[in-house]
This record gives structure tokens, C-alpha cells and sequence, in this order.
């Protein structure tokens, strides 16, 4: 591996040259004739950390725009299910495809995934050079050869990536995997060292079903079976209650909030402020372009920090930072990943992004135009692990 | 003013050449070998009508990011006042441009402003070539001598741009403005015909000091004083009950809807269900950029839609084409402007969306990918008046 110098970019209110080697960042201010194999001059560009996409399913970009408007079992039932059922390997491989790309060009260099076939998407994720933690994902309906087939898989494989790729262990939801095969989830993925990801306490319904087969709502019950820690990612976490909130922050659990999603299916208002004063992690998604209908991450934050606003009253809560750092530092973290802020020695994720469009004009607040007013065309590269991915808006 | 042809654009699901003439759509299926003085190959583009923006501050363009997440009385009073009190003619001019480039390139090519000095935007507006309704703007802390001036303006103000600005008659609010001078602006309108804009209802305390000091909500207020019409946009229109949304639908009253703006300053959640039920004619706009913190349309359809879904707790609640449908040709249509459908006949305003750009694909609904999906860097080129405002994303 090459290194690279990013020379004359803003960072922290100052220009200077950024040097990467090694897939680390060296230097953050170069001196003046630093060598190096690749040099970019970021003149009139600002560095910022890339977005880790905690919660998607990058195939179903496929289904953009297939069922709108619609409630969440509908939309389900009559559209996406039947449709996925016909789905072959080669439209997981275009789906995926499609969302890496879409991914790259608003900023994204990493995805926490959950889909019902992995290697395609492993597989454009290593054509691309981006990050990602891919699920192997468990429903309860699978024949138990088909367990087995999962579990070995994830007892046998190897990153072809070099360190850019992980699995994880995903049981679907409460509502799809019966408590032994959760239990035996949670077992596999600390045999492993893996992290678990789950839908949880998404809608209303989710939370009454609980309640009325297992006496206890999702939190509590995940809780009961020991399934909750710090290795845990929970997609969504609409309808808790402070008590859950502050089981989810003792276990270490890290949320994935989907605000997008949950608003354009009804599901409900992520409860943010009591999540935050619980001290719970809180990371960001997208949710699968499905339901979205984009992985704009830019605009994920947007929605988050607008949103926790209104809900709580209080146009304090949720600042532009804690919605980027929400978007960056704390998704590359849950995920161990050493990136997620532009700082020495830390892996080298990175955006340039151009502070000659009129939508980061003027700079009175550097994050607040990047998180409030910003589009994805005011990237112009993107780099992961050191490498670019991206340059001038061409992949 | 000569012709213009679109190659090979996508209208209607259909590939067609499209003829602009005198300003105005001639053919949207014009037939092999059509001359014009200028031709566009619009190949893997689609059509669509641009945005119509309501309800905005131009020059606080200049004011984005100066202070964010905090309350609307504090961000008023210690940074949004402060800072306009120094601001120049030439700071308005430079804001202006500013917010016109913006607001072109993310595909409106109108807005409806409201500021303290008008000259320096439109003459922005005029040189950028796009439509504006430009308001006139009285509070009742102006002296008799500057209410005199802005009267005087309104009788004698003569359009430079041979159609495409006009004035609005533009009291401030309903708090800072008196009865005396509300019934007067009205008066002058009628007089002249133009349409009246006003901020309405945008909080809970402006609904609570209106009752106080006038014994009724701010609406019924409005009606009380002979205020409300089919000319007047009213912006905002967050706090009202059911009996105000009939009396905004009777009186054929435009609202113009301003979720970000609402959500990031924590105004309160419009009511979307309520006031459509209700008949009333709904619009969009962005506000100023000091609260939003951009003018992009597209992104508002999202918020708009994403939100009265939540609100309602009914997915079903405005599909993608009603959102579209608000943010075009409804706030064309309130303003008088034969335009905001893509029809023959209908003045030429436009814009061209490219295809391959991974937000618009797949292309199971042309609507939804334009309205929760796409980016405005989908935008390739803006049309209006018959006229190109950009192209290749160029101004």
C-alpha cells in the first residue's frame, strides 16, 4: 500500500497537507515538500469523516420505489415478499451493486447489512474497496439444514478482503426467530467474536405481540434470554419505554435509528432524547432503499436531528455535531472499526468535500452547512482505508 | 424570443421530441426533422415541472449556519436581528445571488419572498432569468414616512423583466404588524391586484398572545379584519384547529407549508391531514436558509411527505405524486403562473432529471424516485420561460 497527500485542505479552520501511508493517517499537517506515490489537491475542499451505515439491506435498492405509500404489512405481504421470492443471485448481485454505488457517491464507507443471500453483495463490497459488516441472516422458517448451512458458514469463512469485510450474526426479529435459535445466535456469535444484528421494537405491533406471547415487551425479553450486550446492533427502537431505555444502555447495546424509514412507514417517533439521557450508543441507517427510499446518510442526519427536535419540543436537542458524530465516529466505534474522525494515527476514511457550492457558502458553521444544508453532489472524493474510492465525483 | 427543442425525453413513460415556442410548451410530440434555434438531446433524461417555492428570505442566505438548535425568541433576538441590523445593500445583493444560484440549481425557478429591501433580489432575479413574486414588506415599527415610500412603491413599480416578477403586499405577521395597517396592505392589494403574504400561525405563543390581545386565534382574526382571501399566501400555519381550516378552504387562502423550517426550530407539526381534508390549498416552501438551512425543494417534498405520514400515523397519508404535485403546480397556480404541468400550452418552465444517476434506478415509479430518492445533482437542466437557466448542472 501506496501513500497519499492531501494537500491545501480545511481542517479544523486551518488549511494544511494531510499525509496517509499505510492505510493510516501519518501526518496532519505534512511539511512542505512531503513525497508521496498519489498527491490531491483538496484546495477549496474541507475533510470530514465518512458515514457508517449501520442498518441496511443494500440489495433491495432493486425494490426502490416498487411499493410506496402503503402500511407496513400491506407493503410487505402484497409487494416486497412476493417479489424477493422470484429474486435470483444475479438481482442480488445488480441490487447490491447499485447500492455500493449509490453509497460511495453520498459519502457512505461503510454498511452494516442484513439479506437473505450474502456472497453477491461480499462481493461487490470487495470490487468497490468499501467497508462492511454483512449479516448471515436467520429466520425461523428455515429448515434446519439450512441453519446448519449458515452456521458453518460462519464458522468457515475468511475475509477476502484483507480487513475490510466482516460477518455478522443477524436473527431477522423477535417476531420471525423463536428464542432457541436467538439464544443459540448469541451463542454462535461470542463463540465467534461476532457481532448480532436484529430488528427490534420497530412498530406498535411488534411490541404488543411480544407482550401478549411472551408476557414481556421485545427488550425485556431479548434481555430475559441474554441475547443483549455490547456486541448487540438493534435496528430501529421506536416504542421503548425508559426502563428498556436504560436496559439497552446498561448492556452496551448499540441502536441503529432509522429515522427515514420509520416515518415514511408510520412506525412511529424514535424516542431520542430519552435514549440519549439514558446514555444509550446511538448510530445511524438508512433502512433498505425500499422504505426510504435513498442511503443518503447526509440526509439521514438531517431528518434525525429535525425530527428529535420537533419531538421533543426543544430545538436544542440533537445539535448539527452530535448528529454527525452520530452518523460517523459512532458507527465506525460500534462496529471496532479505528476510523470515524480525522485524527493521527487512525485508519484513513475520509471526504473532500467542496466548499464552492452555494450550499456550504458562507462558512459561519462548517458542520452545521454539512449536516443542515449540504447535498451529496458537495462531495467531490471519498476515500477508504487509505485508498480512493472516489475522485471528482467519478467512482 | 426563438425555439427550443428537447430530444428525446422521457414524458408519460413515452421517449417524444418536445417543441418550445414563444415561451410557451407547442408540441409535447413533435414530429422527425422540427427545426428550432436551439436543440437539446435530453436522451436517459425525464421531464418534469420545477418547484415553486412559497414562502422564502432570499438574502438570509447569508445568514445560513449563523446560529442553530436553539429557540426561536433567542435565535431572533441575540443573533437573526443583531445580524440584519448591519447588514448592507450589498450584503442583500451578494445573499441574494447567493439563494437564486442555490435555488436554481436544485430546480425552482420561483420563489415568493419577504424581506426588508426588494431592489437589489430583483435585480438578481432579472439577471439570473427566473420568476419571483417579491414582497413588499411593512411592520408596524416603520416610521409613516417608510410606509409611505413602500405604498408609493407598490402604485408605481413597473416589472423590468416583462413578466416574470411581480410585487406582493407583504405585512409581516399578525404580531408586528397592527389592524390599522393589516386592513390597509389588504386595501392596496385589491387595489392593485396583487397577493397579499403574511407569516401565520407559526407558533404556539403567537396563537396564545393573539387570543390575549384580541379575544380570537389568529385566523379567525385575519377573517375578522376582512384580511382573508384567495390572494393571500399564508406561511406557516402550524396552530390552528379544525374551524380555521375551514375558514383558510372558504376563503380560498394559500398555505404555504415550511417543514424544515418548522421541525428545526421546533415551531410545532402542520397539519397536513387535518387542513387537506379540509380542502384548503396547500404549497411549499422552504423559508429562509437561516432556518432551514437550504432552499432545496426536493428535499422539503421529502420532509413533507415523510412527516404528515408520522403525523397521521397512515402511510397512505400524501403519496409521492400529491407532494409533487404541492411543490409545482399548486404553487404555480397560486401565484397566477400559467405554468408548473408539463402540458402544450402552459408556459415553458421545466426540468430535465437524468436517469442514470443510481437515485433514479430502478425505475419501477418515476414520481417516487424523484420525490424520496433522488438528489439534486439528478438535476441536468432547469428551463423557465422557455429559456435554459442551466445545463449540465452549469448556470
Amino acid at each position: 500500500m501506496g501513500s497519499l497527500l492531501i494537500k491545501n485542505v480545511l481542517l479544523d479552520g486551518k488549511t494544511t497537507d494531510i499525509l496517509i501511508e499505510d492505510h493510516r493517517f501519518k501526518s496532519l499537517s505534512a511539511p512542505a515538500g512531503t513525497a508521496a506515490d498519489e498527491v490531491i489537491d483538496a484546495a477549496g475542499m474541507a475533510i470530514f469523516p465518512p458515514f457508517y451505515n449501520t442498518h441496511t439491506h443494500a440489495a433491495m435498492s432493486l425494490l426502490r420505489g416498487y411499493a410506496d405509500d402503503m402500511p407496513l404489512m400491506k407493503w410487505l405481504q402484497d409487494y416486497i415478499w412476493p417479489y424477493e421470492n422470484k429474486m435470483t443471485r444475479s438481482d442480488i448481485m445488480e441490487g447490491s451493486r447499485l447500492a455500493v454505488r449509490e453509497m460511495i457517491k453520498s459519502g457512505t464507507v461503510f454498511f452494516s447489512d442484513m439479506y437473505f443471500d450474502i456472497e453477491e453483495t461480499i462481493s461487490v463490497v470487495q470490487e468497490y474497496g468499501m467497508r462492511a459488516a454483512v449479516g448471515v441472516t436467520f429466520v425461523g422458517s428455515h429448515s434446519k439444514s439450512q441453519q446448519t448451512e449458515k452456521l458453518d458458514m460462519l464458522h468457515h469463512w475468511v475475509d477476502p478482503s484483507g480487513g475490510l469485510i466482516t460477518l455478522t450474526v443477524a436473527p431477522h426479529a423477535i417476531y420471525t426467530v423463536g428464542p432457541d435459535l436467538l439464544v443459540k445466535c448469541a451463542a454462535t456469535a461470542r463463540e465467534l467474536g461476532l457481532k448480532l444484528h436484529i430488528h427490534l421494537s420497530e412498530t406498535r405491533s411488534e411490541v404488543d405481540d411480544c407482550v401478549r406471547e411472551h408476557g414481556m415487551t421485545p427488550v425485556r425479553y431479548l434481555d430475559f434470554l441474554g441475547f443483549l450486550g455490547p456486541d448487540v446492533i438493534a435496528a430501529h427502537v421506536v416504542h421503548v419505554d425508559e426502563e428498556e431505555a436504560s436496559i439497552l444502555a446498561r448492556r452496551g447495546v448499540t441502536i441503529s435509528h432509522c429515522p427515514c424509514s420509520n416515518l415514511k412507514l408510520a412506525s412511529g417517533i424514535f424516542p431520542y432524547r430519552m435514549l440519549h439521557e439514558a446514555g444509550c450508543r446511538i448510530t445511524l441507517g438508512t433502512d433498505g432503499d425500499s422504505s426510504n427510499n435513498n442511503l443518503d446518510m447526509r440526509e439521514e442526519m438531517k431528518f434525525a436531528a429535525l425530527v428529535a427536535k420537533m419531538d421533543s419540543g426543544d430545538p436544542e436537542v440533537m445539535p448539527a455535531g452530535e448528529a454527525l458524530d452520530m452518523a460517523t465516529r459512532c458507527g465506525a466505534e460500534a462496529f471496532g472499526i479505528d476510523a470515524g474522525v480525522i485524527a493521527e494515527g487512525k485508519l484513513a476514511d475520509a471526504l473532500l468535500v467542496r466548499l464552492d457550492d452555494e450550499r456550504m457558502q458562507p462558512c459561519h458553521s462548517l458542520v452545521s452547512n454539512w449536516v443542515y444544508a449540504a447535498g451529496s453532489s458537495c462531495i467531490d472524493t471519498v476515500i477508504c482505508n487509505g485508498k480512493v474510492l472516489m475522485r471528482n465525483r467519478e467512482l
